[in-house]
């Protein structure tokens, strides 16, 4: 293993990601190193173009290959609807989803006293400008369910008020979800919100 | 995610890395994205060059960077011991153990009628060479304690019988192994192999 130093400066490299450890990283490694043409190189490829063109959109914070991004840029998505999100992994499971027809606003996190994290460098100033400036009907605040984020929805929220109408998720059951297993918090949350049938 | 098909090729080429899927790919490379010029072009860059020049020893079966890797290379690694390995990752495994001195042989794998996997497929002939060769004294056959790893000793030494002496990793408890937890092949292994203290 010393023995060949470029190969062990790619275990260590891959051990860095999030999900892999020195072991299942050498594992990874020892799987490309057969696979060099078919695998290896493409993945290789791929990771250099992404890390070259890859920045983030200058209106929404989305990853993008321009200034702004595919969202930004479809005038399809301009439907009046604006989804404001903590980071960019969760406008990818909004996309998932697939429900959500309108534009992004990414947070880049969330509120925090104590990590000195203000509205400033959460990209909310630029929110409240993008909400006069783009004809927003809605904004949608589709924080993640935590202290902090809820925190920063209120915080969001009360910046809005009186330039446009501001809605959040839902809480409630998941689907496919079992009450035995759904926590105290969840379940009080879905009889407050209770519908009638 | 669909309006940005590099980041896509990309999760899709890393998915396909063993212990990684779908979801934990989507988390590396957003980590990735976010640490580019840190961390992905430099990972980019570690791939591309060992896909580019990493080779398997035209002597050994090890990973190198020339025709023949560091340890086939190294005088000091001829110390007239051969160790016989399945694979690569085997070969990993003995050099982080660092007790062995002498160098390598990588089978590629196991004897398999199945798989029709033959000698011819094994670098088993290549073997039975450099035993002639290179002043061979002992062939320490390191290959897994299982069914297939097994089969495959006794045909290497089958195959160097009268040439050489063939030895093989012991079998026992494992350090740190505790009884309760053994499966019974072990244990009767180990009580048949007893040393006297």
């Amino acid at each position: 293993m010393k023995a060949n130093s470029e190969l062990e400066t790619l275990i260590d490299l891959m051990a860095k990601l999030p999900g892999l450890g020195p072991r299942s990283a050498r594992r990874a490694v020892l799987h490309l190193v057969r696979k060099r043409a078919q695998q290896m190189a493409p993945l290789a490829g791929a990771m250099a173009r992404v890390a070259e063109t890859t920045r983030e959109c200058l209106n929404c914070g989305n990853f993008a290959t321009g200034e702004r991004c595919a969202i930004c840029t479809s005038e399809k998505r301009a439907n009046g609807e604006l989804c404001v999100v903590e980071d960019v992994a969760d406008l990818w499971a909004m996309e998932r989803a697939g429900v959500f027809k309108g534009r992004y606003h990414v947070l880049g996190g969330t509120l925090s006293a104590l990590d000195a994290v203000g509205p400033e460098e959460l990209r909310i100033p630029a929110l409240v400008e993008r909400v006069a400036e783009e004809r927003i009907r809605e904004v949608i605040l589709a924080l993640n369910a935590t202290v902090e984020g809820q925190t920063t929805a209120h915080y969001v929220a009360d910046q809005l008020e009186g330039r446009v109408t501001v809605t959040s998720l839902a809480q409630g059951v998941p689907i496919g979800g079992e009450l035995d297993y759904l926590d105290d918090g969840t379940i009080g949350a879905a009889l407050r919100a209770r519908k009638s049938l």
